[in-house]
């Protein structure tokens, strides 16, 4: 099913992996058809200067990936070569670049939404590849994951509206798969000292709800869904207005495809011919 | 169809331009759907252990893309932000991790294969994206593209014969498109003055056949597939011996969904709704 690649946390898939994150994809992408989302894609990687604008690097410093190129003369190469082969950092002998790895399927939306929005605001549903370095080697906290994610930009009380709404979505979608899930309020690792007041808040204002499940062999529940009320956050970081002038909010559901795919292997037995009929028929019906 | 990023060479792309790549991916893999062949998926990261074995740094240093992160105390945060907020390089601030972007493919695929290999050798299909760090605004020259690749690892004779005949489905299937392509010898981008021998070695010795096309609006025809013959490359990279003991040989084709996507657009125009019906139902039917 996963492919060790040497490294904690980045696995190649099996086909019968695939077959699972792909109908999960399209349940995700189906429970969204009559919402009007507008599909965007990116790619894994997301411009440095959106990423600064996000407030990430004050948040998840440890988590980030930037990217570093190599721009020298032939000497430098030779030297870069003479790093290699001792074995050393190599790194140093790079040089900046303007792309970091995306850490999450949504952010690059919010630059496409600068300046005034229509009334109503916009949805977006978008999914690929997400980044966070966290290697470990439990499979349910991979450093790439895919991420499928439905967006709402616009007036504050329809930003929690979508959230809530897409949270009650996924639970119900998660439970026909029969995986047992509930909801409850969580916290994204905010980094330091002071990531422990952020986390605090974040739980005592509830923006951020998980449905999580406890999957046969662990310890604590995994989140599979996560709905993110982001408040004026995105609006204020990219220069985006509601039609009526105020600062936007937004807010974000997020499927974790590789997560969802895990907690079906781990709850329904490692060959999918086997599973639940209704399960089967949610996938790849 | 692209939506810019603010750096070259990285878009987002819209549900139009997104439905065209898959159904060019779906067109790929019913290609080689009575092939054997083995399907494996790799995150857009690899290893840097297994990156450093396959030559890349000493070919296309100038196209690495190496990712580091944050290790450091609250302190050391706290002069990071600095850095960040004075708008300078802060990628000093981060330490090397154990993770590159992906080149290409096909290279997560070697290392699986370390040892000896049944007879007859292995067939393998791999797709998504790939990074070169070659910031251009030519949208036909992305960072961030997809790649859908063939590989066979083995014996000589079949490696080769692999190579070949997949150029030749590869310019069938490209011109059921309606596009006007050719097979012509080519070569990689190797750096620096050495580099230039090793180009005209590939070349000599036919080791890269591309199938172009010349695109409106080029000066030059656009690589839209490409066919390599590694030779024993991968296989003293990475220990893997054909059936019979000999160092095993590799091959494998490539083919540029996102370039396969853009020729489509610029030869038959911005609405595939206005596409030749032959086109429309090798892409989507």
């Amino acid at each position: 099913m996963l492919i060790p690649s040497g490294v904690d946390g980045l696995f190649g898939r099996s086909a019968v992996y695939e077959s699972i994150v792909d109908g999960v994809g399209k349940m995700v992408h189906r429970l969204g058809e009559d919402q009007g989302a507008t599909l965007l894609s990116f790619p894994p990687l997301l411009a440095k200067q959106v990423f600064e604008r996000t407030g990430y690097l004050e948040s998840f410093p440890n988590l980030v990936g930037a990217v570093r190129s190599f721009s020298g003369s032939d000497d430098d190469h030779a030297s870069l070569l003479r790093t290699v082969f001792a074995g050393e950092d190599w790194s140093e002998h790079l040089g900046p670049t303007d792309l970091v790895l995306r850490p999450a399927a949504c952010h690059p939306v919010y630059p496409t939404c600068a300046g005034r929005l229509p009334p109503g605001g916009r949805h977006f549903e978008v999914s690929g590849y997400c980044f966070r370095h966290e290697p470990s080697r439990d499979p349910t906290r991979m450093q790439a994951f895919r991420m499928h994610e439905y967006v709402y930009v616009g007036e504050p009380a329809r930003a929690l509206e979508h959230r809530d709404r897409w949270l009650e979505l996924a639970r119900e979608a998660l439970s026909t798969l029969d995986l047992e899930v509930t909801a409850e309020a969580a916290n994204d690792p905010f980094f330091g000292r002071a990531g422990e007041l952020l986390a605090g808040l974040q739980v005592k204002e509830a923006r951020k709800i998980e449905i999580v499940s406890l999957l046969p062999g662990y310890p604590a529940p995994t989140a599979l869904a996560s709905g993110n009320s982001h408040q004026d956050h995105f609006g204020n970081d990219f220069g985006i207005q509601s039609a009526n002038g105020d600062v936007a909010h937004s807010s974000c559901i997020g499927f974790g495809l590789d997560r969802i795919a895990i907690a079906l292997l781990a709850t329904h037995g490692l060959d999918p011919e086997t599973w639940p009929e209704t399960v089967r028929s949610m996938l790849w019906s």
